[in-house]
C-alpha cells in the first residue's frame, strides 16, 4: 500500500502511548498485521515464527524488536524514526523483549499476536500481564482520519463498479463458484490487491449467511446473495446485494422490501450521540416489526479499515458511541431455511469531514457504496 | 488441497492425544492454519477473530468449537467424525471452550493461535496452563508419512521446472522484481496454488539473505540468488539456487565451490543417528575452514511440511535425533558485504522408505530438489 507521511504515524503512536497511559496500561505490544501497518507502515516479508514486535511504551519512546536477518528491511520499509533492537537465531527473542518491557508491566498486545510469543512474554517476565488489544482499547483503529475515509471510498467505488460489471453477465446455467471467480478478477481489475471472500449463495443457499460459493448451478427464480470485498491500497472493501434471475414471486419481494428497509433504518440511526448497539437494534426492530426477526441471526455490522472485519461492532450490548470518522458495515439479512435469503450490506463512515472527494456530512452517516438497493433483475 | 483418507486424520489424531498424555499434558488446541489441516484436514473460510479450535483431549474424544455460521462448512470441509460445538454471535466463545477443557489442565495450543484467544482462555480458566505446541511437541508434525512426502516431492519437482525455464529467460537489463514476478507465475504454472517468496537478490543485495526483490537492474557480472518456493496440493517447496551472468570471477568461483561444499556436507551428515544440529556443524565446518565462517550469518535449515518453515529446525543446540520421514531445508550461506552473496538449498528427507516414486534409502538423506549444483551461466 502507498505509505502515509511519516507524520501521520509518529502522530498515531502518539496518540495510542496516551491511550494507553489514560488506560492504566505499561504500553503496547505490536505485531505483524494491520496494528503494525497502521503504527509503522511496515509488514515483513515472511517468517511470523520470528518475533517482530513494536513496543510502543505509556511514557517513553517506540522501539522495535525485529529479526536480524529483517533488520535491513525495517529499517527501509517502517515509516518514521523508530529505534531497531535486532536479535539473533540463536537467541531467547522473549528475553531480548522483556528487557524493553517494564517486569511487572500490564501490556496489550495485538489480537493476533502468536500465542507462541504472548506465552513466551509471560515466561520471561512471570510478573507481566496482557489483555488482547481490542479487549483493552477495542477503538484504537476504529476512527479514520479523513485520508483513511478516501481509501475505503475507493475501495468501496470499485466494489461499486465490480457489481455493476457482474450484473450484466449471465447467472442461470452457470455454477455459484464460477460467478465468484468472476468477482474475484473484477475485485483485482478494479484496485484491489487482496481478495478476502466472494460469496455468491443462489436459491436455498442464500438461507445461510456464510455459505461459499459451490457448484450448485444457478437457475431461473433464483435469489442470489453477492457478498464481496478485499483490499485496495491497504483499504477495505466489503458489500453484499441480493439479485435475483428473472422476475421475483410476492413473498420474495417482500422480503427484500424488509430488508431494504431495515438496512435504511440502521443507516439513519447513525447519529451524533448514538451508540453502536443502536444501529443494530434500530434495524432490527423493522424485520422484528415485519415478522421475520427470528431469521435474522447475525449482528448489523463490523468495522473496516486495514482489515475487512474489525471493531467497533454494530451488536447488542456495544454501548461505544458512534463517533465521526467511524466506518463501518450495516448488513441486516433475512434466512429462509429450505427457501432463500436477503441481505444488502453498505460501508458506511460516521459524520465525515474534511473527506477529499466526500462533502462534509457532520451529523449524519454517509454510505461508501451506491449500487443500488432495488433488487436487480439479472438473466 | 485433496484431502488424504478419513483414518489418515484419525490416526494422525490418536497419536497426538497419546503424545499428550506422554507429555503429561491435559491435551491440544489446534487453531485455524497447518495445524487444523493436518488433524482435521479443514480451513475455515474467514473471521479468523471468531474461535474456531479444535480440542484433542489427552484421553476422550475430540471435539471441535465453531463459530455457529461456519458449523455447515465445518461438517462439509472437516474430515472424519470430530462432534461440533456451536457458539453464537454475543457468546462469549472461551467460557464455551473452557467447559470442554480440564480446569487446571495445562494443555499445548497452536503457535499461531491468536492472543486474544489464549488470553481469554487464561481468564476463563484462571488455573489452566498453556504451552505453544511447538514448545511443548515440536515434533508433532516433523516425520512426515509416505503419502506427505509425496507430495513435498512434487512440490520439490515443480519448483525444480520453474529453475530449468527461469535461467533460460534473459537477466541481464531486467529489475530483481521483474524476475520474481516470473518466478511467481512459473511456480503457479507449476502447480503451486500459493506462492510463499520469491527472492531474487543481485550483486551486492546478494549480501543481504532477505532481500527482496526490488528495482535494481541486474547487470553482466551480477551473481543472483533465487530463493523461491510456496505451497502446491497443500504441500511446500523451497529452493535456492546461485546463477552468474556471464563468466564467473575467480574468487565468485571460489565461494560458490566452498558453499556447494557445504551443502553437500550437510547432506551427508543426514545420517541415523546424527541430531539436527549436526548437520548445522556439519554445513558450518566447511564454510569455516575455508574462512569465510563469519559470513554464514544464519542457521542451516528449517522443517517443511504443510508450511515453509516449521520444526525441526537444523541449528547449534537443536539435539532432536533425526527420524525417519523428517523433511527440511539445507541451505547454507556466504554473505560478503558490499560484495555478493551466495546460497544453496534442497529439501531433503530423511532415510525414506515406502514413498510412491522414490527409491526406499533408509541410511541416507535423499534431495528432493535435483536442480543442478554447478553455477548456471545466464544471459
Amino acid at each position: 500500500m502507498t505509505p502515509f507521511d511519516a507524520s501521520v504515524y509518529s502522530d498515531r503512536r502518539a496518540r495510542a502511548s496516551a491511550q494507553a497511559a489514560a488506560a492504566g496500561l505499561a504500553g503496547l505490544l505490536l505485531t505483524p498485521g494491520p496494528d503494525l501497518r497502521y503504527f509503522l507502515g511496515y509488514t515483513p516479508a515472511a517468517d511470523l515464527e520470528r518475533l517482530t514486535m513494536l513496543v510502543l511504551p505509556a511514557g517513553g519512546d517506540p522501539v522495535a524488536v525485529v529479526p536480524r536477518l529483517e533488520a535491513h528491511d525495517l529499517e527501509v520499509g517502517a515509516v518514521g524514526g523508530v529505534e531497531a533492537v535486532p536479535w539473533s537465531d540463536g537467541e531467547d527473542e522473549h528475553q531480548v523483549a522483556a528487557r524493553l518491557l517494564r517486569p511487572d508491566g500490564r501490556y496489550a498486545i495485538s489480537d493476533a499476536a502468536w500465542a507462541l510469543h504472548v506465552l513466551g512474554l509471560q515466561r520471561a517476565l512471570p510478573a507481566s500481564s496482557y489483555a488482547a488489544v481490542t479487549t483493552a482499547l477495542p477503538m484504537l483503529r476504529a476512527s479514520k482520519s479523513p485520508e483513511e475515509v478516501a481509501r475505503l471510498a475507493a475501495a468501496g467505488a470499485g466494489a461499486d463498479a465490480v457489481f455493476a460489471e457482474i450484473v450484466r453477465r449471465p447467472f442461470a446455467g452457470r455454477a455459484e463458484c464460477e460467478v465468484a471467480a468472476d468477482l474475484d478478477a473484477l475485485l483485482r481489475d478494479h484496485g484491489h490487491e487482496q481478495v478476502d471472500f466472494t460469496l455468491v449463495c443462489a436459491g436455498e443457499n442464500g438461507a445461510d449467511p456464510h455459505h461459499e460459493a459451490g457448484d450448485r448451478v444457478i437457475r431461473a427464480g433464483d435469489m442470489v446473495v453477492m457478498d464481496f470485498g478485499g483490499l485496495a491500497d491497504g483499504y477495505g472493501s466489503d458489500t453484499t446485494r441480493t439479485v435475483h434471475v428473472g422476475p421475483l414471486t410476492d413473498r420474495e419481494r417482500e422480503v427484500h422490501d424488509v430488508v431494504r428497509a431495515a438496512q435504511q433504518a440502521g443507516v439513519d440511526a447513525v447519529l451524533p450521540g448514538a451508540t453502536c448497539q443502536d444501529v443494530d437494534r434500530a434495524a432490527r426492530a423493522v424485520v422484528d416489526a415485519a415478522g421475520f426477526g427470528e431469521f435474522f441471526v447475525h449482528r448489523t455490522g463490523h468495522g473496516i479499515g486495514l482489515t475487512t472485519h474489525e471493531p467497533p461492532y454494530m451488536v447488542e450490548g456495544e454501548e461505544t458511541p458512534i463517533e465521526p470518522g467511524m466506518c463501518f458495515s450495516v448488513e441486516p439479512g433475512i434466512y429462509l431455511p429450505g427457501e432463500f435469503g436477503v441481505r444488502i450490506e453498505d460501508i458506511v463512515v460516521a459524520f465525515p469531514t474534511g473527506v477529499p472527494g466526500l462533502a462534509d456530512t457532520p451529523g449524519a452517516a454517509v454510505r461508501l457504496n451506491t449500487s443500488p438497493h432495488e433488487v436487480v433483475l439479472v438473466e
